[in-house]
C-alpha cells in the first residue's frame, strides 16, 4: 500500500475490504511521506519494518526483486500523487490497484493508459458503487434488455460536508480537495461527478459522447466547484443529467440513479444499496433485494442482513484477486473498472471543466479510435 | 365552467376542489363543445337547463346580465382555448379561474395579462402544488430565512403514462397533449415543466434569470417533447435544474424538489406530501409533517390523517373565494397564483423550446420593467 | 347532523366527505347541546333556521314529517350519545349514519342491532379506513385467494396525543375520551382499538372467536386505558395481535396491517394510504398503487395523485347514497359497515376489558347463532 | 473454531466479521464432524494441518496446551452442541464465543453459567444486533433519560424462509431448525425470537417480568414453532410485545423495534440499520444517522456510506478483543452480551414454551437473587 498513513480516511477503507474476504494480506507499504508516521503506521499494522518504505520508488524496486514480493499495490495518495506511483509499480511489473479519480490531469492519464498497454501490467480503478449487487444486477437487467431502449439516466449524487468552508478550519479531507494544485482542475465534480459518471457508464453500457456542464464554487472563497450541473448525452441519442454536489444539507453520500427505458425503469439509491426497484412498462413496481428473489447476482450473505459500502470495496478486491489469478471473476469478463474507465473520467472531468469555463456549451469526449 | 364534460378528468377535479370546503356551487356551465354532450353533462351535475351554455362566448353575455350571476368561472378546456375562454370572461367583468398552462403561446399569455391589468378584473391560475401545506411551509421557512441563502434547486416531475404512443391508440388526455395545434410548441415542458418551474419560484421567491434545456421527444413518432433537461440560474445567482418527463416507468406524478441553502436544506415529495424534511447545517434532518410539532402552517385534519392533491386543489378555491370576497387569504397576500405566473410559466416555455431549438443555449427571461 | 357545532373534529370532517362527491346535502341539524351555539353553527353552514332543531329528538320527529325530510341523519355526537340518537331517527324511520365506536356499551349496540333488523331501517358506521382504495384492493385479493390460507395478522393503531395528560388542561378531545361516564369501560381500545379490529375483519373476512388483552392506563391519573396490547385467534386456527396506543411520541396515526397468508402477504401503512405492498410466496415484492397496474379497484383521480382521509371518509358516503338509493355500491353487496360491525367492535371492547380485567385470560366473542 | 464447515451460513459470518477489523486471525479449528470435510475445509482456510482437529474435545486439549494456544474459540455448531463445546474449552481455560441461542436447554444454560462463574473465564455471546452503532445510540439514549421513563416496547421480528415447509426438501438451515432434537423446545421463538428479547433487554436495561406467549407451527408437519406472539411485562411495569415469525412472506430480516416513553419515543428498523428516529415529546422527529450529527456512538466510517449486518458482527469481535486483552472496550463497562444474556434467552423461550404449551398464561421468569 502507498499512502494511508494514520489519519487516512479511504487507506482504512482499502485495508477492510482487502481483509474482507481472506483474499489478500498486507505485507508492505510506503504509508507516509512523513517517514517516522509511516513506519509507525506501518508497526500498527503488523508489516515488517524491512517492508515498510520510506517512498514508492524504494518500495516499487525492492518488491520487485523480492522473490516473495507484492502481488498488487493498493494506491491510496491524494489524487495528484496517483500517476507517478502508478507508473513506478507498472514498470516494475507490478499490478496496480489505484483509488479514482485515476489522476490529476488528463495527460497523466492517457499516459497512464499508455503504458498499461505497453507494459501488459494490470490496472484496476477501485470505483467502489459498481461493486454493489445491485448495481451490477442493474447491469446485468439493462444488458438483458429488461428495460429495452434507454433513453434517459439521471443520477444524483449529494453531500453536505462542505456546506461551510471547513477547509479553512484545517480539515484535512477538505484542504486537498479544495485546492487546485492537489487535486487537479476539478473539485466536486472530480471527487463525486467521476463516481456519478462511472455508475451511468457501468450500469447502462453506453458511451458518453457530450456533456455541458455548470460548475460553481458556492463555498466562501473556495476554489474549485463544489456544486455541478451536467447535461449528458450518450451515443444512442440517450439523454442524462448529473448533479453532483457537496453543499446539500440533509445529504450525507445520497448517490442514486434512475434510468428510462422504453421497456421500463431502474432506480437505485445507494444509502438503501440492498434493494433496486424495477418497472417493467405498465407493471408494477418490483422491489428486487440483494440475495432475494427474482435476482440475477449472487449474495455474499442472505437477504435482509444489510451489507453495504464495505461489502461493495471488498467485492472489487476480491475480483481483483480472481483476475490476477487468472481465475474468473464473479462479474464476468471485462467487468472490473480499468485504466479506460480511469481515463474517461478525466475525460469527463476536462470536459465537464471546459464546459463551464466557456460558458456553458456542448463538449464533446474524444473516443479511442 | 367552461370545458369539463362527461370524460373529461381536470374539470372533475376543479368540482371536486370547489366544493370540498363549502365555498362555491356550480350554477352554470358551457361544458363541451358537443351540444348534445354539454347538455347532459350539465344536467348529471345539477345545473339548471337555462344555465346550461352553448359555448363560453353566451356564457360570459348572459351571466354577466344575470343578477344573480356567477361570482367566478372555471376555465378547464385544452389549453389552445384558455386565452379566449378567459379573455371573453374578463371583458365581461367575470372573475377568472384558470387551469395551466395560462395560453398555448406567450403572446397569449402577454395580451391576457394586459387585459387583466387593464380591466383590474381578478385572474386566478391553478397551479395546484402551490396549494399543499407542505409546500407553503417550505415557502415560509425560506423567507424566515431558516436556510439562508439560496444555493441550488433541483426540481424533479416525472410520469410514465406516455412511455409507450398512447395517443396513436386515440387515448383523449395523450392526444391533445400531443398535438401542436393544441397544446402549442411546448409538450412535457409545457404540461408538467411549467409546475415544475412555479413550484421553484413560488417555494424560493427567486427570479429565473436563464435557462438551458435540452428537450427530446423519444415517442415513437411523437412531435412535442416528452423529456426535458433543463439548467437555471436565478437572479440571485443561485442556480438549479429540472428534469420533466412522461416516459420514466416507475413513476406516476413524482413531483419532488430539494433545496440547498447555505444554512440548511429542505426536501418534498408530492407523493408523501404530508412530510416535509428540513435540514439546518450541521443538525440532524428534521421531518416536519402537516399539522404536526414544529410547523408553521394551519391544518385543514389533524397530522396522521393524510391530505392530498384535492385538498391541495381545493385550498386553492378556497383562497379563491377569500381573495375575491376581499377577506384575507390564509396565504396572505399576493400569494395566489396569477397572470403574473401564468406569464411566467409561458415565457419559460418559450425560452425553452428556444434554447433547445438552438442546440442548448442560455436564453435570457425577460421581465417586467 | 346531530352533533358536529363549532369546534367539534368528527363533524367537519363528515361534512367534508359527504360534500367531496356531490351526493349529499346538509339541510338540517341539531349540531349541539348548547342552543345558541347550534344555531349559530347551522347559520355558518347554511342551513334554513327552522330545520336547526334545539334536540336530536325534536329533530327526528319533525324531518320524518317534512315530505322534503332528510334521506339520512350522521351521527357525530361523543360515543355514550350515538345510541339514543340513533334510536330516535330509526324509529322515526330516517336511514342512519353513525360514527364509531357505535355506541358505549355492548347492551346498546345489540338493541341497536335489533332495532335495526326490527324496523329494516339502513343503518351505516363510518368506520373510515374500509373506505380506502387499498384497503379494499388488500380484502379483493385476500378474497380472490391471492395470498391462500391466513396464517397471522398484525394490526397496529398508533398515536401520540396522550403522551402527556392533556385532558387535565381542558382539551376537548381528550376530555370525553379519557372519562369512563362519557366514553364507556374502553378508552384507547375503544377510540381506536375498533378501528384496528375493523381492519383485520374487514380485509381478511375472517371471524373473530377470542382475544387475550393487556389494556394500560399510562397517563397520570388516568381512568381508561391509553395502550393495549392484544392477542388473536380468529375461527380458521389464523393467529394476529393488536397494538394500541395513544401514547406513542413520534406518531401521529399511524395504521397499519400486514398479513401473512401461506401463498403471499400483503402489508398497509394508513400514513401512505396509496401504496399496497404485496409478495406472492418466492417473488419479489410488488408495491401495488391505487389507479395503477396491476389494481383491481376504481380509482377517483389518478395514481400518483394523492387521496387520502378525506377521500375515504367521502368513499363511504358514496357508497352510503347509492345503498340509499338502490343502486349497486362501487364496493359490493353487504361491504358498507354496518350495525353487524358495530356489534363486534362492542364486542370486542367488553372482551378486551374484561380479559384485562381478569389478568390476561382468553374471552370468547359471541356469535351470532 | 468448531463448526462452521463447507456449506455453513453462519461460521462463514463470524470469520469475515472477525478478520473485519484485523484484530483476530484463524489459527485452528475443529470444522465439521466429518473428518474429510473437516480436513478440507480447514485448508481451503488457510489453517495449518496440524492444527485442524478431528473434534472439538481434542482441539480444546491440544490448544490448551500449545504455548501459541488460540485466545479464545468461536463456537458456530448446531445450537445443541454448542454446552458440550463450551464446557470443553471453558474448563481448558480457554475464552468463548458463542453463537446464540447459548444451548439447547435451560438447565445447559444454568450449568454453562455456573462453570462461567466458577472458572471466570471469558463467555462471549454473540447477540449480532447489540453491535449495531444505532442500537447502541438507542441505548445511550435511553440511559441519558432522553424519552423519559419506559411504557411501551414493541419488537418484531419477521422473516418468509419457512414459509413453505422447506425442510421437507432436505434444506440443511431449515433441517436443523425445525427438528427439536437438535433446537430444543422451541423453534422460532428460540432462533429469532431471543434475539427479539436479547434487542429489547439491551437498549432499554428493563428485566423482563413475565412473559404470555401463543406459538404456532403453521408449517405443514412442522413440530416446532414458526410463529410466537408474545406479551411482555418488566418489572417497572413497563409493557410490551413481541412478533416473531418465520413465515411472513414480503419480509427477509426484518427485526425493528419502536420504544415509548414519557418523554419521547424511538424507532428502528435492521434493514436501515444506520437510521434511528427519535422523538422528543411534543416535537417533530428527528432522523439521527450513524456518524452523522447529533448522535453519540464513534462510527468505522463516515455517515452516508452504509455499514451493515458483517459490520455490527464485526463490532463484537472488535470488542470482544479488546476485553480479551483488558483494553477499555469501545462499548462501556459490562456491555457485551455474556452468559447471563445466554441464560435469559433460555430462560425467555422456556417461559414462551410453557406459557404456550398451557394456553396462554403469564408465566414469570426467575431472575438471580
Amino acid at each position: 500500500m502507498v499512502g494511508g498513513g494514520q489519519g487516512a480516511f479511504i487507506g482504512a477503507v482499502h485495508r477492510i475490504a482487502a481483509r474482507l474476504d481472506g483474499k489478500w494480506e498486507l505485507v508492505a507499504g510506503a504509508l507516509s511521506s512523513d517517514r517516522a508516521r509511516g513506519a509507525q503506521s506501518a508497526a500498527d499494522l503488523g508489516i515488517a519494518p524491512d517492508r515498510s518504505y520510506a517512498d514508492y520508488a524504494q518500495m516499487a524496486a525492492a518488491e520487485a526483486q523480492r522473490p516473495d514480493g507484492i502481488d498488487a499495490v493498493a494506491i491510496v495518495t491524494p489524487n495528484h500523487l496517483h500517476a507517478k506511483v502508478a507508473t513506478a509499480f507498472l514498470r516494475a511489473g507490478i499490478a496496480v490497484i489505484c483509488d479514482k479519480p485515476m489522476t490529476a490531469t488528463l495527460a497523466e492519464a492517457e499516459a497512464l493508459a499508455a503504458l498499461v498497454a505497453q507494459t501488459g501490467v494490470p490496472f484496476i480503478l477501485t470505483q467502489t458503487y459498481t461493486g454493489y449487487p445491485m448495481v451490477r444486477e442493474a447491469r446485468a437487467l439493462v444488458q438483458q434488455g429488461a428495460i429495452g431502449q434507454l433513453r434517459h439516466v439521471q443520477v444524483e449524487y449529494l453531500q453536505d460536508w462542505l456546506t461551510t468552508p471547513v477547509e479553512q478550519g484545517g480539515q484535512k479531507q477538505a484542504l486537498w480537495r479544495t485546492d487546485p494544485t492537489l487535486s487537479g482542475a476539478g473539485g466536486c465534480i472530480a471527487d463525486i461527478g467521476t463516481h456519478a459518471v462511472n455508475l451511468a457508464s457501468f450500469v447502462t453500457g453506453l458511451r458518453l459522447d457530450r456533456v455541458l456542464a455548470d460548475l460553481t464554487a458556492f463555498g466562501q472563497g473556495r476554489r474549485l466547484d463544489d456544486n455541478a450541473s451536467v447535461l449528458l448525452r450518450f451515443d444512442t441519442g440517450a439523454k442524462g443529467m448529473i448533479w453532483a454536489s457537496q453543499i446539500v444539507p440533509g445529504t450525507k453520500n445520497e448517490l442514486r440513479f434512475r434510468i428510462a427505458g422504453d421497456q421500463g425503469g431502474l432506480s437505485w439509491d445507494q444509502e438503501t444499496p440492498e434493494l433496486l426497484d424495477f418497472t417493467p412498462t405498465g407493471r408494477a413496481t418490483r422491489t428486487l433485494r440483494r440475495g432475494g428473489e427474482e435476482t440475477l447476482t449472487p449474495a455474499r450473505i442472505p437477504a435482509g442482513h444489510p451489507e453495504g459500502y464495505l461489502e461493495a470495496f471488498a467485492t472489487l478486491y476480491a475480483d481483483a484477486a480472481a483476475a490476477l489469478s487468472q481465475r474468473p471473476s464473479s462479474r464476468g469478463p471485462g467487468c472490473l473498472p480499468d485504466v479506460g474507465d480511469g481515463v474517461l473520467g478525466m475525460r469527463f472531468i476536462a470536459a465537464c471543466v471546459e464546459s463551464s469555463a466557456r460558458g456553458g456549451i456542448w463538449v464533446s469526449l474524444p473516443h479511442p479510435a
